[in-house]
């Protein structure tokens, strides 16, 4: 944790909050804090301050909190995923946060299997801690946007432009002879990167998303697992938008 | 698996293997062979090739096996970490070796726990069969070379150059300027890639790594955790180098 994300609940009617659970925790126990200690605090979706400690007791953190910084950009990057394993999945959440995603696009293909949409791993209550985590460890405030689809023509044919009306869009495949640096040369707009199933996505979605403005693109060689393929490729796409 | 990966021990007087074991369980499960049906295979550190099944009994599958493919170049990129966690250096070995590493050289750090260099995973015994995963994943036949090292300051003024005697030596920090872009641009040298423990190298050991040559990169404002920092900056050096 690089920074304690607050949330309005968190707020009583003053500047002060107290902290409980898993993040009184890490300030206890790993930034070891003490009364007059400060640590750097953010408002979800929100500006940058310092906490200032007031008091420590049983478990409890209770922080003056300041918020003089700007809320941070959202990230430029939105992803379009075809849904992963649920394991993988888990894993993912916190890595999509902490390396900077505006919107994760979670959608169905014809190599996903049909019950990793029964996963508890898609509902809020589970991914959303999971994301703050990430945040809090890139120390950003910027929550991702999650939407899920079930039915990857519609979503392609008939919601994507409404939510990614306009930028840069890039397919990820095996077969992609561009790299995202050169996809990328000269560009300033939002990326959307949309990233297969493991197994790659079939001719038909690949010729769907070409017929949509997708640039298909590679990372050479190699066939790499979709989570490790996932941060490789959003290093890039941050790389070349810096 | 993309590839089945043979050992010598593999191998009999003829052309023929038999698997047992993890390989043989991919080889029926997943991709369901039957006599006749070829499969991509390679020899560990050498050339690629076919294989012919033959036979498919009690779990076991007998293949004739053709090598007809030059072996693939040593990945151009070397890694010097400061062990980490047990429990992340077990996630990163497959994805070393997926990423394409040649050399893994682990060291100790002043925020390395001592208790790290007792675990599990730094016996071969228990990391070669997660580097041969990753290799079996990417596709590559190259089994990275791994040295472990106890004393940070004899490895960087005795041993380093002997270990990686001429290329590009970069060390990843968060107050790095330089992207990693950047710091290989017109560079076509083997690339050396230190990167710290969480909490980052000391000033001490940033200085002794300058002393010697690193340039200091950095991943921009986003702090990550050692396991994603290790894929988004392998990702970066691969994509520089292409």
């Amino acid at each position: 944790m690089n920074l304690i994300l607050l949330e309005d609940c968190d707020r009583g009617g003053d500047s002060c909050v107290t902290l409980t659970g898993a993040r009184a925790t890490h300030l206890l126990n790993v930034l070891r804090v003490t009364p007059g200690q400060t640590v750097r605090i953010g408002m979800l979706d929100g500006s940058f301050g310092t906490g200032t400690v007031e008091a420590v007791n049983d478990g409890r953190v209770t922080m003056r909190c300041v918020f003089d910084a700007d809320a941070p950009p959202r990230p430029r990057v939105d992803v379009l995923l075809a849904l992963p394993r649920p394991k993988v999945l888990r894993r993912l959440w916190a890595q999509f946060a902490a390396l900077g995603v505006g919107h994760i696009i979670l959608t169905n293909a014809s190599r996903v299997e049909r019950d990793y949409f029964d996963a508890h791993v898609l509902l809020e209550t589970c991914y959303r801690s999971l994301l703050i985590e990430g945040l809090q460890q890139a120390r950003d405030t910027r929550l991702p946007r999650v939407s899920i689809h079930r039915q990857f023509r519609i979503l392609v044919e008939d919601q994507l432009d409404a939510l990614f009306p306009s930028g840069v869009r890039l397919v990820a495949d095996p077969s992609g002879r561009t790299s995202i640096a050169n996809a990328l040369a000269g560009r300033d707009e939002r990326v959307l990167l949309a990233i297969g199933p493991e197994g790659g996505w079939n001719e038909f979605e690949l010729n769907l998303l070409a017929g949509h403005g997708f640039t298909r693109v590679g990372l050479g060689q190699r066939t790499l697992r979709v989570d490790t393929a996932c941060i490789a490729l959003l290093s890039q796409v941050h790389s070349s938008l810096a």
